[in-house]
């Protein structure tokens, strides 16, 4: 079984406004809410994908209980750890500009992150990780090393797709997939990129490192997948970009989709990058028949 | 039975944030949830004076759950028509400014009129029916004038305290009280008032129109009582004011207090002035010690 951890995950509030002035009374044209997180997200691609996941992590209260439902409603299924607190609920106010409020969430103590290490403790190595999206307060931020440990201990294969603070604590534990955009690769050795060599090298670290596998999604001039041996290079696929929320999660369900399929690498990274785009290309995660389309268009070289 | 009608209440969802910048990704330091709603205020604060009311009004899905929830912990009983659509959220930004985006709820149809209508239909004189707030949307709008219809016709006393649109239609059917602020009543009759004599020149018309007492409040500047052959006016008492809203909410609930007890005109202005006063010097609605302190510190006069 897949199982997607996502330890803060959220109602995502969209607000849509005609103006948006702040000190003032706005009022709405229309509100849309959806359960977010990018565990979540992994596993609703996963499932129009057809394959089943278990999604797991924490959460609480009321908007907890959204979650909850909605994940029933897309037949998924899920293994939350309970907080007392409620899950946050983070608002995306839409008008000219996209303004974002994202709130903290709730802290998770010691005994409830046993508890998330008890769920991996009985994986074995048939089963698949996914740890994806920011961690948990209190407790949570040495819990994805914790994670990462042990699914190497055990080894039952993990992907990990999260900010580099959270990332590199996970590297040394020898992660399936690593799955930086251009700027979150930037960002973890403070530099600016010119080439695709200079990408490839750097890719080469965190491979160094431990990592198995890096797909370095690089927007509008495709995407790379690097190994220890091989790097392959994908274009991105024309079309009209209308969300960008959820391509990451969705490139790293279509990586998993192409390993289900035992996909050889240049499959994998077609897979890969006709899932990121197809939700890139839609105002909600994508569809399989969108995801398919994409796959004939997507043009893939090795270059080493 | 006293019953608060709200007919669009809301979660209050309040995000504290140390900056607010239109079209950036803001991050919350702390959030709070509170039922919201006119109607769900005055009975919380007609709870604190230990007086029973019964809300109802529109509710309907997890958001809706929540409401339900918050008013069992306040002991108060509720007989909310469930819609299904999930009851709105309105979002407060706190930084250096407040920014409010309100969302307008979901829409009522004429069954669901109707089943509001039959919960009024049951009623008494010796009950009290207080609709207080914005509409629901669809059918609502022409609700309050069928309540205050259905009210006058089956002599159940009611209170009205609303914006502009939604009192005035309701005035023919003499309405026990209804509770402008200044600001409300100058737009009401597009003016601004200059002197008290002309407050209550322009509350008198309203009087002719049916309702049997107007309160007025003028922040600051006091409130004062109105009847078709009376005036009163009181001074605000001295204190430090954290909070404005439920402030006119608390007035009402002072005003039914005072009925309650039997109280004369100028004892009425005084709980309904302190009730209104103690909640604007707290940072939630006021408890029970704090209205009765101000009580003593209230002075009343007779105008005419």
């Amino acid at each position: 079984m897949i199982y997607t951890i996502t330890l803060n995950p959220s109602i995502d509030y969209v607000m849509f406004t005609q103006q948006m002035t702040v000190g003032e009374l706005n009022r709405t044209t229309r509100t849309e809410k959806y359960a977010g997180g990018k565990g979540i997200n992994v596993s609703r691609l996963l499932k129009t994908l057809e394959i089943d996941s278990t999604a797991t992590g924490y959460i609480g209260g009321f908007t907890g209980r959204f979650i909850l439902d909605e994940l029933e409603k897309y037949d998924i299924k899920s293994q939350f750890i309970t907080l007392d607190r409620d899950t946050r609920i983070n608002v995306k106010i839409k008008s000219e500009n996209e303004t974002e409020i994202n709130a903290s969430g709730p802290i998770v103590n010691e005994s409830q992150c046993k508890q998330l290490l008890d769920q991996i403790n009985i994986l074995t190595p048939n089963d698949l990780v996914v740890v994806s999206g920011s961690s948990a307060k209190g407790h949570g931020k040495t819990l994805y090393k914790e994670i990462a440990k042990l699914c190497n201990e055990k080894q039952i294969p993990f992907i990990i797709d999260a900010e580099k603070e959270l990332a590199t604590q996970t590297f040394e534990y020898k992660p399936l997939l690593y799955k930086p955009n251009i700027h979150e690769l930037e960002a973890m050795f403070d530099t600016t990129f010119t080439s695709d060599e200079d990408i490839i090298s750097h890719a080469r670290k965190i491979i160094d490192q431990g990592v198995q596998t890096v797909i370095v999604s690089m927007g509008e001039d495709g995407a790379l997948l690097i190994t220890d041996n091989e790097v392959y290079k994908a274009l991105t696929p024309t079309g009209e970009v209308i969300n960008t929320v959820g391509a990451g999660d969705s490139t790293v369900a279509g990586f998993i989709y192409a390993r289900e399929h035992q996909y050889n690498h240049l499959k994998t990274l077609k897979y890969a990058v006709a899932s990121g785009s197809a939700t890139a290309f839609s105002s909600d995660l994508a569809q399989k028949d969108e995801v398919l389309k994409l796959i004939n268009e997507i043009k893939v070289q090795k270059l080493s």
